[in-house]
């Protein structure tokens, strides 16, 4: 009988400040390795043209999501300028189940409701490299006044305090090299042996 | 200024039960990844034709050895059939404040010992594809009568308990896949958080 290693999917919680390109490196995962993909939310805003249903987002209306809400249907939600956004939990467990790996691109205050509904996420937490760079890219983003700007870059500057809640951090140097860290994070991840326990109970006669 | 990573090396202890096929992976990721080094034990017994002090073993006589252990600069040492060998915690400590990282094959009794003494080490467990193949590779090694095949797999499987010590576990199905699983787990052991105290610090600004 052939030994077999954690062969479920793993959730990779993909965090940080904003303008620290998470949503790049998240894509380029998702090219290089198409056996993983996106979560996708459940929103109550309206869908724009072109989106899909079950493919951008699942839409609902807001009672709908809710009766969610209240039944612990999300592993995390937020309102946002009015609309509600919620990442289901029942999506993400089908296709973990289902042995592919699922990316969830999330701010810091979504992250930290995944890990107190999913422990077992694995939580990256990726930063610019360096402050400056991370000033460049938030001036850079938008239109915006200098007050709203400054806002901006504070509260990146403020979000940096999460990094003790993640298990790794990567620099967002160049995207090739993030991506190679995200993927040696993943394959890592599968061979813990706390991840492991059908084969750890093999192996020790329990099984 | 750049934000800068974990940049010392890392002390991989590769190990499990004989027949495991340890030896095979770290001389193969030691050849993809020259700036890796094997870890280089000292010994009391006499150089073979062809050995090299400092590159095979450090051969040192029995009163030097013994004088070593009491000044406790070994990471882990043991007596087999009469010669000493033991890991010195100066050469390791040297070529990981270099950037080395460092590669230390051993049994399970050693890798607990240098659990104990050096906790920030990465502990990797190696398990042949399946019990029948373990059972395989200590017939094949040797060519000792049944009953000492028979004590050697008992004490191979007696080890396989010990996997719960250890950080990771990789099944040696091939060695290519092997490896890379090992290159993955150094990479990823690099971006942990935990390990980049130098980097958090900063980031919050107690740096």
């Amino acid at each position: 009988m052939k030994f077999t290693m954690f062969n479920k999917g793993l959730l990779i919680v993909v965090s940080g400040p904003s303008g620290a390109g998470k949503g790049t490196i998240c894509s380029a995962y998702i090219e290089r390795n198409p056996h993983a993909i996106l979560s996708v939310s459940v929103t109550t805003r309206k869908p724009r043209v072109g989106e899909k249903e079950g493919v951008n987002y699942f839409f609902r209306d807001r009672e709908t999501f809710l009766r969610m809400v209240e039944n612990g249907e999300f592993l995390e939600y937020a309102e946002v300028y009015g609309n509600y956004y919620g990442t289901p939990k029942k999506f993400v467990e089908e296709k973990l189940a289902a042995g592919r790996d699922v990316i969830l691109e999330i701010d810091i205050q979504g992250a930290l409701q995944v890990k107190e509904r999913f422990p077992e996420a694995v939580f990256v937490f990726i930063i610019p490299p360096s402050m400056e760079e991370l000033k460049r890219r938030i001036v850079k983003r938008g239109t915006e006044d200098a007050e709203t700007i400054y806002r901006r870059f504070r509260s990146a500057y403020e979000e940096l305090n999460y990094i003790s809640r993640y298990n790794y951090v990567i620099i967002n140097d160049t995207v090739e090299s993030a991506v190679a860290k995200l993927e040696a994070i993943v394959l890592a991840e599968k061979c813990r042996v706390d991840r492991n326990k059908e084969l750890y109970l093999e192996l020790t006669g329990r099984g």
